[in-house]
Formats: structure tokens, C-alpha cells, sequence
């Protein structure tokens, strides 16, 4: 059991919210990936906070690229980035409290790490630390974009508000790529910002669903066992803070669909075997089939609320009551959505340098 | 990338449809458990299709345990169960057709191993591998119960038919581990029931949602990042054949909530930590937090229907039919139950071993 | 920690000496590898004991590829070879004595195990597994062998007699790897074999070195830290029981030269780059540089003597003698040596499938 | 195939000679686990060159624990250590010569990496990023002396001189963990540093062999197949630059013993089972049997030596001569010795972690 994504294409984040720095290690990139730091930047600025839906915190997100990296390629031995963490409020220093806070890892972490967790600003739990995911996805998705492979996510349903679905993938990745709230509908963007800041007036939180589409996989990536790319992918996104359901192909809206229906039957089209529909979610047994990958995230309302809640002191294991202070947002599921990419750009890129070598990306 | 579950107690199955046997070698297992031979053939006919809802091909699922076991008690080293296949119809020997089945792993098999692969009944991927799963996981289910670990899943809808909630995990788990058809009302269990053979006689297939609870899990198990108990057990919950989606507590029909309704508060209850609700469904940043696991599985349709399909021939590479024959399903959501149950509890083994370390089980 | 080899290409051994079967599961192979089963025998009979230098157990190393190959050919999905267990005699089955014999595994296991170990015949800690993994290493040594790869041993000095030094690798591997007792001095063989006789008249035992060279790698395999090519060999052949030491390029011998000495100049042959002398054994910083691999494995004298020694006995705790009946071999370096091949095998092709991709094995 | 050693305990080192920084992230640390800086700094010290016998080059090599640590102790979340890289002389930034160095990585490297590999001193390659490994190290040594496990390293041999043996491993260890230059016999000592100022005198270089004792470890740790107690240590000891044989209990040089001096026999002394020798070096069937852990590694003569020597330029593809410049050591066995002390520990760890849960050494 580890902190580390992959086999074949590994990282590993290290890092607390409140510690000098978090980073990621990522080993067996394939030498020759050209580094973009512009487009790190962009992606960790998407995740990034900003104005009235976001919460206040700032941060600069510098990162340096330690190791790895030559002459603007990578080199194919392990990557460092380096977040440095600033705007630490010294406030935040204070002893524990002994108040677990009500959706949070709080008490589980105290459970497993027995009291030797850093529980500033949820340490090691932080959502923090998903800068360090999105600044090595932004490396993978560069990769992979060299290939064909195209990521994109939007939210397609936030406070019980739902956009538009996918109609055009190749414009609409690229629309919700340079986006800052990812969203296909205006008008249902315009409803769930004003439904979050809704919430943030009422010190509450709204979470949604999230839907990525991945396009241009070739068919025969994956196994039929374990290592499938559901599974692959599942693993990764359920580290997200939040992220509490994964479907492929909105598998939960379609469990009353009969076999007739829901199967998707092959056809010849342009020259290439393809389905006429994509319940599926382009893979079948594990496998990808070449169709587009698209799968769905349930992210949960963010725990930080400002209502008074009950909980515990497990200080003095008696019942007590918490009123979160600080800077939170009242959704982070707009954020979510590049970290979404990034994992999975990174399960993609471990897939493809297992299935066709290290040197695959870089080539 | 994989056909093994797990790293502290890792599954590798093997075999094919149509060969001599399939198998599974556990690896990692605590010397000193107890084997129950009685209760993996009761596992094994859970998972075994019986009477008008079931295949019409019936098999003995003779297995043998040809390692690993000394005394009547594991060993500790690799445990080794093989089950004959028996019953296969020559018939089904034939070339490869060239027609891809839809919503099969046909196609993708073949770009996977380039012709390669065994075709005959689905080869590796045919759903007859999960007795394997299913052996092993009889083990682990044992293993789990004399540390006090339960784990029950139950037909929450199938064929758009509602089940009733759990109401006590203890009592509820009893009794679905005794049922062929895991239904915890009765009115409803007939209706699917009705519903699945209406789908066989129109040559369709219906699915469904699988919920499973797991109690009895201590807190601070998982770990903050890519081993989170959502993550490990997702990973091997999409190896199962047809599940879709895997969601905790609901997820999916939760993203409309507040944070003031989601946050799960804390409360001393016969002097343990608990929670009022649990949205969270005993995870809390991906670790345990000592209330139960509950996770559903969505479950797509049977693909194998006796409908005529649009499909492709790959040999010819050209549009054609497909019209499926042979003894098959018009669902597997009451099969596939016992081999969700399966493999949590191997999933959950793992985690535990790694935690308190190889012993742990057997002690 | 586990009983498997390797990552791309996955070994797993199981099966006890005393149990139904042994057997080995090998998953990552590429789909196409030609199966040849009468090479798979004859390694067999390689590491089969016979005659006067070897113990009287003669067994007929039946195995049954179970999984993994259709129509003669790899499928890419796991293999298993099962090797049934005959001649068991069940004398044999005595309840464990309580004397725990020298240089054996039976009081590490005991501890380890807790009792619960399968102590027959030393059970899975028996010379017996290598079975498993010579029939898994002959698929390995085939598909090495298509893509210009060798791998030959011979014994390099046993019971203090010298054997001479490869001359040319091509013919000497090709020589090695068709005889019974694998010298490449027909006068060391006999001066062997004849000290080998002496040996067991006398109730003892004798051990050696194994020199093992591999060619027609490329340059640029394995990874300069932890998985070095020198690393993940040395990792497998420990496994081999009796194997002691493991060094490169005769490393042990070659301490006291000079650097001026030792380094290997290189320099442009027949259009290649080569180098001049080869001590660094065609690896450089953890990864091939082109010249062939050679390695040398200590193996300790056969544990198992015929002399009364002292011991313990751990049932009552108290210091005892032991005599070993049964059927030994007074040597085993030269039934070791057929393993040594195959556990590199396994291994060259772990970093070939990493480095290339799963399927290159099988193009 | 990755840069990271371990499983239940991981390392993953990155950086480059001539970067930002080296550093290391260890995973699966228990929480707890006291962190001493001033032993980190003195076992970076120990690997430092200092004096007549080193290189010139001298670093300050500040460390900085930038996660996995709150209030002195370890939290149990990843632990990254930096190294930042001072003294890089800007003429060593020049462009690849196309000479690739005898004896080094430079053209396996190339091959591998395709020229996009950091060619500056050596890049991930230099023996500079053994300080990572040995600050990683002093953490699991700490560790490990809490637990009674102790690990200590003399140079055996150094350019044909011969150390004494270990007498008294208590004490033996505790002398050569204060020392910087680690033998145990003082004469022996003089003789080998003359020895290395003569080969520095001739531009030449010279290696030896170094012998680690590992006290206090229980009886049960190991696994039967590849994972032996022998095959982790080696694959990690191999990792060592330089590092070209590893030998357990002195194996090669015991070939020639019959099995009647070489099995260790059992005997009870002081109430606990021991063995009379120790030939097995405390591992039988690849499991600790409670005997001190003895193991030998060959180090090659540093390979940077400054007479002319043939090589290729690989620009040009064509014969040539080079003339190394710069700093280096004309021995790096006495500088080695803290690297294998810390490896080894960093392997333990593990093997413990894995055997008796992650909490374990932090209790």
C-alpha cells in the first residue's frame, strides 16, 4: 500500500499543506517528452482558485522542475517538481484541537497514523497536494497529446444543475481546455456559479458530477483482469478529495437498460471499426475498443462548510460542536476537473509505456 | 500491468473457458487459516446458474486445493485451487467466425492479441474465471469472519425494480449469504424475478445495482493517496465482468446534497466514535473511520442476447449480423453478487495484511 | 513480499514437495510465442538427477500446459504449467521429528511459518520447484532464442577442479546446452564426476561455480538504480537454493587490479561499438552496453549428508543428532546449472517486455 | 523496471550531479519513528571525501527534510529529503564530447536514453546520488537500532591488503560506525591508504571488498522464492556504483568445502537455537535463522583513473583516446561502506514492514 500511481510510468507526491514544499516524482517517463512549463502553469491555474466562487487563499503555485529534464526534454530518469508552499497564515500553527471535523480525515488519519500526522491544514490529506498531480499530469498530457490523445472534462451537474453533454468531442476538449469554469452550456454555467456562491452565502457547499472524455486510444489497450482500464483508472480517480463514484458510460442512469439496447453494435465507418453507440464507454472487457473513453466522477459537496456542526473531541473523547474558520470553498468540483485530467493522463501514459515500452512516448 | 490482485495478498487467476481448468494462486495468505471446504463449493454454488433464471449449463465446480494448505491450515506459502472444466461442448470448438459479439470483449481481444487469443466461449475473459475469483475469495471471506468482518451484498435494483434498504447489517448479511437470489424483500425478489424471465423469453437481458456492506473493519486502514480503500477496492470491483460503475454510500444520487447534509458529524456512542449518517460510507480521505463500507456496483445488462445484432466480421472486414446461440444468461446480477463479495473480501485481506502484517490473519 | 518474479513478465511458483502438484503461472507474456514442448522435456530432463552423480528419485516430470496457449502459440494471457508430484513415498508422511537439519530450511521456516509449514520433504522450500521454473524458463529461453538471444552454462569449478574458459560463446553455449554435465574440459568433467563420487561414498557432499553467459543483448537495458540489470539477476538467482553468491565478470577474483587494468576500453569493431576486454561483464552503470553478460553463481554443497551431524530438536529443545536417510544427491551444481538459464531467462525477458513493450517477445 | 527499491517500505531517488538538487522520497514509513539530524549529517559526512584519499571536490551537502516529518517524528506519510547541489563548477557544462569514459555509463546511458540523457557529471548516473541513499539510510538505521538491529561494514580487502575478521560484532560495529576510514585492524588500514595514495600518485585507482554484519534481526524473515533475505539485499547492494559481486558468508571463497564443514549445525546456547558456524551467514531457504547476516560486495577500482585511455567517440563514430579531468577518487570503497550500511537498513525496513505491519518500527 503506497503513495505512488503506476508501474510502468510511476509518481509519487510528497508534501503537507503546511510543510516548506510539495512535489511529485515521476519515473519512467520516456526520454525526449518536450517539458511545456507555460502549460504547467496554465493547468495549475486552472486549479487554482479564483474570485467569487473560490476560495481567497492565493498562491503563487511556482514550481520548479528539480530533476529530469535536459536541454528542455526529459531525460527517462525521475522527474522532481517542486511546489514550494507560501502564504502559510502562522495562525494555522496552533496546537490540535481535538475536534475532528465532520467529512474530513481527521479522525481516520489520527486512527492510522496514531497522532503523528501533521493535522495543519490536513497535512498530508490536503486538497494541496493535488497541485503536484496536476503539475505532472500537465507533462503526461502534453505526451500524450503528441500522440492523438486527447482529455477533457467538464461538469455535468453541479447543485442539482446539468449542462449540456458532448456533441463534438475534439471541440469541445479543446473549448473546456482553456476554460477556467468548465462548463459546455452558458447559461447552465451561469446557474451553477450563482448556486455556489448561493451556498457560500449560506456557509454550505455543492458538489456535482464530473464527465471526461478521453479520445484517441487505439483498441487492445488494457487487461482483462485487474489491471483493466476501469479499474486502472478508478484507482486513480478516487484519490481525488471528493471523488466518491466512478462510471463508465453514465453506467448508474443506464442499470434499466435491457442487453438490446445497451449493447453496442459494430460497424464499418470510415474505414474503421467502430460502434454505433458508446454505452460501453469505449472499452469492452477491460479493454479499450477504440471508441472514446468516458467515464464520470461523483464528487461530494466539500466538507468545509461554516455551519456549526457536531463532532467530537477525541482530545477529551466527548461530544462537541465545530465551527470551521478560514478560507474554503464552497465547490471545488470546477477545480477538480484539471486534477481529473491529470490522473488520468498520468494512468493512460503508465498503460501506454506498458503496453508498447518506455520508449513510446518520447519517440 | 496484470492479471494479479493485490501486493501483500496478491490473486493471480488463470485459464480459459474451453481449456482443462482454471485456477487461482493466492500469494501472501498468514500461515494457520483454518480452510473450509464445505464453505467455498456453498461460494462456488452461489455463483453456479441454477433453475429459470440461470444458463442452462450446469456444472459440477469440482475444485482442488493442489498447494498451500497443510492440515486442514494454510501454510503460508502460495495456495494454489484448480477447477476442472467440465462440460465442454465440442461444438464450440469451431474457427473463430470472424463476428465480433457486440458489447463483448471480442473485438478488443483481438486488436489486444492480434489473433492470438483463445476465442472458444470468451477465452480468458469468459466469466467462468470468476469461480476461480470466488474459490480464492472463500478463503478470504473465512479469514475476514474470525476477525469479527462481515460482508453482504444485495440486489438493490434490477430491471428498474427497487430492493429494500439494509436495516441491520448484522442480521441483513446472515441472511443474504444463505439466498441464491440476495433480495432482502420478498415482494421484490419475485418482481425481478418475473422481470429476468419476461427478458430471457424476449431473448434480452436486464441488469442492475449491486450493493455490498462490509462492517467490522477497524479504523485507519487505506492510505490518503492511490491506496485508498475507494481506490483498492474499485480497481477490483471493474474486474468483475459487466460492472460499470462503482460508487460509495450512494454518490451518484447524493451529488445534489449540501455540505450540511452530506458531512457525516461525529458522535460517542456506546463509548466508540461514530457517525450519525454515513454519506461517507466508512471513508473518510480514503482511510476507514470504523463505521461500515458501503459500496454499490453498477451492473450492465447481459450482452449475451439471442436478439439479431448489427455487428462486424473482422475477418472479411464487412458489416454484417450476429444472431448469439448456446446456454447463456438473461442476467448475472444475482451470479455475480457472491464474486463481488469475493472479491472485497480479498481486497480487504490485502489491505489488512499490509497493515498489521503477514500474521495478522492467522493469528 | 512474494513468491513472484518479475513485473512485465510475472512468474509465480507454487506447490510443495510432498503435495499433488507443483507448478508456476507465468502472466505478461506476449500473445504468438511458439510453444515447443519437447524442448520444454528436455530441459526437464536436464535438471532430472541420473545416474551414479545424481540421487535415485527418478521422476517422469510429466507437465501439462493448463492455461496461456492456443493452436501452439502463446495468447498472452497467463500460463500455467502444471508438473504433477509421483513417487511420493509415503514413508515419507512421518509426523515432523523435531530435528531440524543443518544448512536446510526447516528451522527458518518453522519460524516463519509458526509450525503450520508443510515440512515434508522440505515442502515448498524443495530443490523440487525448480521444475516450475525450468519448464517456465524453457518458453522464456525459446522466445530469447528468435530474437538472437543465448544463455549457456557451464561449471566453472566444482570440488576445487577447474573447468576451462569459454573460448566462443556461440559454439559453447550451443556445446553447454545439450549436454548432461556441463563442462566445456572433457578432463575437468571426469575429475568432476569423479570427486563427486567420492564425495557420496563418503556420505558428503561437494559445491561450486556456475558461469553463465548471456548474448546478443542490446545495448541500453535495464535502469541505473535498484532494477539494474545486475540487480534484478541477482534478486532471481538467490532464489535458486544453494545459490550463495552472485558476481559479474569473475568481480570477486578481480578486486586487487588497477582501474588501468579492470576498465574496459572501448572501441569500434566489425563497424560495432565494443569494448576490448569485458570485466564489467557487458554492463555499465546497471545497464547492457552490448558485450555479453557473464555471471558467475557460488553454489554451497548439497545440505543434505549422509554423516550423523548435530542439531536440535526443537519439539522438546533440546541438542540432538540427526542422520539424513532418503534418496540425496551428493551434488547438485550440475542439475542448478539448467535453473541458472532459466530464472536469467525469465528475467531478460521482464526487461525485454519492459523496455519494448508486452508484445515484443511474441513479433 | 523503476528507480525505486522496496515495496512496504519504498525509496525513489531523483536529481542529477549537476542539477538543482538530489533527493530522495521514502514511503511507508511507520509513524513515529524519531528523526535525528545530526546522525543524518554524519552519515553523509562518512560518505564524503575528505583528505589525501578522496577527491578535492568537497561538498557541504545540506540536507532538508521537506515532508513526512512533524514535531521530530516521522507522520508516516512520504518523507522527502533534499540534497541541494553546491560546487558545480560551470566548466563542466560544456557541450558532450562524444568520448564516451571506460567503465562508466556514459555510452550504456546514451544507448538507453538516446542522447537526451544529462551527460554532466555523470547526470543521474553519479555516485553523487548515493548521498540520498545514505540520508534515506540513516533514517532506517535509527530505526533499526531501536529495534536492537545493528549493521556495521570494514573494508575486508583494499588493493590486496587483507583486513581482520569481525571477533566481537557488538563492538566491531560500534568502532566501525565512528570510523572514517573502516577497518578494523590498524596496520591493515595504514597499508591500504598508502596503497590508495599510490595508485592517486599514478592517475591510477584500485576497489576491494567490503563485509557487512546485520545483528539483532529475528528468526522468519525472508521470503522462500525471490524475495530471499539474499536476493533483496542483492538487488539493492548492486545498485551501489562499483558494486560487481555480493556474496553471502563468504560463498566463493567457500566453494571448495565439502557439506560435512559447510552446513551450520544447530546447537542451543544461552537458551536460544544457534548455530556452531555460521557458512549460511544467517540465512537458510532465504529466511534469517536469528545468526548475524554476513555479506560480502566486490567494488570494482573506480573507474575515473587519469592515464590515456582508448575509447570511441560516438559523435563521430570513431576510434579515440581520452584523458579524464576533474576531481575524483582514486578509491571509493572507504567512502562506499556508509552506502551499503545504508541500503541494507533501507532493505530491512522493509522486509519488516512487510513481516510484522507498517507500524512496526515506529513503535
Amino acid at each position: 500500500m503506497k503513495n505512488t500511481l503506476g508501474s510502468s510510468v510511476a509518481v509519487t507526491i510528497f508534501g503537507e499543506s503546511h510543510g516548506e514544499c510539495i512535489g511529485a516524482v515521476i519515473d519512467g517517463l520516456a526520454p525526449g517528452i518536450k517539458i511545456d512549463e507555460d502549460f504547467i502553469a496554465h493547468q495549475l491555474t486552472l486549479r487554482r482558485p479564483a474570485g467569487k466562487t473560490g476560495t481567497k487563499r492565493v498562491e503563487k503555485d511556482d514550481f520548479r522542475i528539480v530533476s529530469g529534464v535536459f536541454g528542455g526534454k526529459t531525460t527517462g530518469t525521475p522527474l522532481c517538481i517542486i511546489i514550494p508552499n507560501e502564504n502559510v497564515k502562522s495562525a494555522d500553527y496552533e496546537a490540535f484541537s481535538g475536534l475532528v471535523r465532520p467529512g474530513h480525515a481527521d479522525y481516520a488519519a489520527n486512527c492510522k497514523y496514531h497522532g503523528f500526522e501533521d493535522y495543519r491544514g490536513a497535512g498530508h490529506f490536503s486538497g494541496r497536494l493535488t497541485a503536484a498531480l496536476v503539475a505532472a499530469g500537465a507533462v503526461a498530457i502534453s505526451a500524450l497529446k503528441e500522440k492523438g490523445i486527447l482529455i477533457g472534462t467538464h461538469i455535468a451537474r453541479c447543485a442539482g444543475i446539468d449542462d449540456a453533454n458532448f456533441t463534438d468531442y475534439g471541440k469541445d476538449i479543446e473549448k473546456l481546455n482553456s476554460m477556467n469554469f468548465a462548463v459546455l452550456d452558458d447559461k447552465a454555467a451561469n446557474d451553477m456559479k450563482a448556486a455556489i456562491e448561493k451556498a457560500a452565502a449560506e456557509g454550505d457547499s455543492v458538489g456535482g458530477i464530473l464527465e471526461t472524455a478521453i479520445t484517441g486510444l487505439e483498441p487492445g489497450i488494457g487487461e482483462p483482469w485487474f489491471d483493466t482500464v476501469e479499474g486502472m483508472l478508478s484507482r486513480a480517480l478516487f484519490s481525488i478529495p471528493a471523488v466518491k463514484g466512478v462510471q463508465f458510460g453514465g453506467a448508474f442512469e443506464k442499470t434499466d437498460l435491457k442487453g438490446s439496447e445497451y449493447n453496442d453494435p459494430f460497424v464499418i465507418k470510415d474505414g474503421k471499426i467502430q460502434t454505433v453507440t458508446n454505452n460501453n464507454a469505449g472499452i469492452n472487457g477491460g479493454i479499450t475498443n477504440g471508441m472514446p473513453v468516458i467515464f464520470g466522477c461523483a464528487v461530494k459537496p466539500t466538507p468545509s462548510i461554516f455551519k456549526e456542526q457536531k463532532t467530537v473531541d477525541i482530545n477529551k473523547m466527548e461530544n462537541s460542536e465545530i465551527r470551521i474558520q478560514g478560507r474554503h470553498d464552497p465547490a471545488i468540483i470546477h477545480r477538480a476537473r484539471v486534477v481529473v485530467d491529470s490522473v488520468a493522463a498520468l494512468v493512460i501514459c503508465d498503460m501506454l509505456a506498458g503496453r508498447y515500452g518506455t520508449d513510446y512516448l518520447g519517440e
